[in-house]
C-alpha cells in the first residue's frame, strides 16, 4: 500500500486497535500515541495496545491518555517487523490475516500485514507516521511530541548514521507546533539515577576487547542489575558504549536474562552488517544495530558472538 | 548592521582576516572556516586566524587549506564575544576599532567591533553564519562541513535546549548537500581513546553532591590528566555528565589549569542562570553553559562556586 493507501485506509475506517512491539521503544511508542491521538483528533476511536506494558520514562506519551470502549474493526501495526515481535501475550493478532497495515522501516519486514508501508530507508517509523498525517490535516502540539519522540530515539537524537535531511526537516516542522522537545531530550538522553550512572560506570570499566580490539564487550549481569538496584531497560546507554572507544568496530552488549540465557546487542561501524551477523545466529534487525540470544555460560556466549564477528571481519 | 549589510561588506570588499576565540570549539572554527571556505569561492582572499591553534579533532574543517598570502583589508571576528578572548597572541586585534565586524551569538557580547551582527536566538553562531550565506550564493559541501559541525556542537547534536526549529531546519540543507555528517558526529560526540574513557569514569566515580544532591562537581586534576595520559581538551564531555544526574540542578566541573588556578565550567537547568553566577565571579557566557576561573585551595575553590549558587537557588 502507498502513502496516498494510507491515507485513505485511515479516513475511510474506524475503530483502530494499533500495535506496538514488545520491550516497546520510543520509536514504536511515538508511532502509536501519535497515530492515535491523530485519529482521535478525526473523530475515530483508536486504542495502542503493548504485549509487554509501557516503561515509566514513556509517560509523558500517555499523559491524558485512557483506552477507549468500542468494537475493534482495524488492526494497525507500527514499527513492528515480524509477527512475533507482538509478544506472546498479543498471540492473537499473530495469527494470518490479524494485521490489516503494518506501517514499518525495518528492512527485515516478514511482510505479515495484509497491507504494508515499508521505507527502509527511513531513519524511524515516525518519519513515516510523519510523512502520511502531514499529508492528512494538522499536526497537533501533543501528536508532534510523540513523533518527536520516535524520530529522536530512533536518530540517537540526530547522532546516528540513519539520520538524513529528512529526520531533521520533520523535526523542524514538529518543534514549531511548540513541542517541549528539550524536556523529552533530558528524559530520553541524559537524565539518570546515581544509581544508573554508577551501575553503567562498573560495567563499563570491565570492558572486554578482542580480535585486536576491534571488538568490545560489556556484560550485563543479573548480579550487577541487582547490586545496584536498577532496572535492566536503564541500561540501555550500555550498546553504545563500545562504539565510542577509537578503534572498535563492533561493540556486544551480553545481557543475562536468565541463568543460562543472555540477550546479545550488537552495534556496528559501517564495516560490519550487524545484521547478517545476528541472523547468523537466529537474530536479526538493522544493519549497525541488531541482536540475537544465546545460551550457555558467559565465556562460550562471548567466544561464540567474537568467532562470529570474526568470520564477517 | 543588519544581515543585508553584512552581506554587502562580505560582496564590496577583500583580503579578510577571520578571528575565532581561544580554546576554539567546534562553533567558531565552523564559522571562520565556513566564511572563509565561502569567500575563498567568491574569488576573494581569506584567512582564518587562531591565538590558540587548532586542535587536532577539527582538522577534517582544514583538510585542503592553507593560509593565503595578502595584505589584510578587513578583520571579522566570529563567534567571539569578548576582545579578550582573542588571546594573547592576538593583542593587536584587541585594539578598539581593529575588528570591522563581529558576527555573534553570545547575549553578552561587549559590542568591540565596528560592527556587529549579533543575534542572541541563535544556539550557534554557524546558523547566522548559515543566514547570511544562503542568501548570497549556493553553500558547497566543504563550507556545509564546516557550518554542520558549529550547529552540531553548539546544540550538543541538537539535544540541548538552545536547539530550535531553525537548527534542525538548516541542519536539513546542509545535509542536503551530501556532508558526511555521520563522520562529523562521531568524531566530535563519540570517538575517543581507551585512555579518555578511563580517565573519564575515575574522575566521574568521584563526582561530589553538594546542596541537597543538587549540585553535582567534577574535578579534573593535572595529575588525572598526567596519570591517564590525555589532553585536557579530550575531556571537555565532562561538563555535560552532572547534568545527567537526576535531580541535579546545577553541574560542575572544575580543571586545574596551574597550581592554585582552577577553570570552572557551570552548566544549569532552567531553575539557574549559569551565566549570572560566573559573571558575579568574574566570568561569564550562555544562561545554561557558562564559565570563570577561580584561585585558591581546591576546597576553597569548589566552596566558593557551590557558596555562589547557593545564592541563587
Amino acid at each position: 500500500m502507498d502513502i496516498n493507501g494510507v491515507r485513505r485506509f485511515l479516513t475511510e475506517n474506524d475503530n483502530y486497535t494499533i500495535l506496538t512491539h514488545i520491550s516497546p521503544d520510543g520509536d514504536t511508542l511515538g508511532c502509536g500515541f501519535g497515530l492515535c491521538r491523530f485519529l482521535r483528533g478525526m473523530g475515530k476511536k483508536a486504542n495502542v495496545v503493548n504485549g509487554d506494558g509501557i516503561p515509566h520514562r514513556y509517560d509523558f506519551l500517555c499523559e491524558d491518555y485512557s483506552l477507549q470502549d468500542y468494537e475493534e474493526k482495524c488492526v494497525i501495526a507500527v514499527d513492528i517487523a515480524d509477527a512475533k515481535l507482538m509478544g506472546d501475550r498479543l498471540k492473537k493478532y499473530q495469527q494470518p490475516g490479524a494485521v490489516d497495515l503494518c506501517i514499518d522501516h525495518h528492512v527485515s519486514n516478514t511482510k505479515y500485514a495484509k497491507e504494508t508501508l515499508l521505507d527502509p530507508t527511513a531513519g524511524a517509523a515516525a518519519m513515516i507516521i510523519y510523512e502520511i498525517l502531514s499529508g492528512m490535516g494538522t499536526i497537533t502540539r501533543e501528536v508532534a511530541a510523540c513523533l518527536y519522540t520516535g524520530i529522536a530515539t530512533d536518530t540517537g537524537c540526530f547522532r546516528f548514521e540513519n539520520t538524513d535531511y529528512r529526520a531533521h526537516l520533520y523535526a523542524s516542522k514538529l518543534i514549531e507546533t511548540g513541542i517541549d522537545f528539550y524536556s523529552i531530550n533530558r528524559k530520553m538522553f541524559e537524565l539518570k539515577s546515581r544509581n544508573v550512572a554508577a551501575a553503567e560506570r562498573a560495567i563499563v570499566s570491565e570492558m572486554k576487547f578482542f580480535l585486536n580490539d576491534k571488538v568490545a564487550v560489556n556484560v550485563i549481569s543479573l548480579e550487577t542489575i541487582k547490586k545496584y538496584g536498577v532496572e535492566p531497560a536503564e541500561l540501555e546507554g550500555i550498546p553504545s558504549v563500545a562504539l565510542t572507544i577509537e578503534g572498535v568496530l563492533a561493540g556486544v552488549t551480553v545481557k543475562e536474562k536468565a541463568v543460562g540465557t543472555y540477550k546479545i546487542s550488537l552495534r556496528t561501524t559501517d564495516e560490519l552488517n550487524a545484521s547478517q551477523i545476528c541472523s547468523d545466529l537466529g537474530g536479526g534487525g538493522h544493519i549497525r544495530a541488531a541482536g540475537c540470544e544465546i545460551k550457555g555460560e558467559l565465556s562460550e556466549v562471548i567466544n561464540k558472538i567474537v568467532a562470529k564477528i570474526s568470520e564477517y571481519m
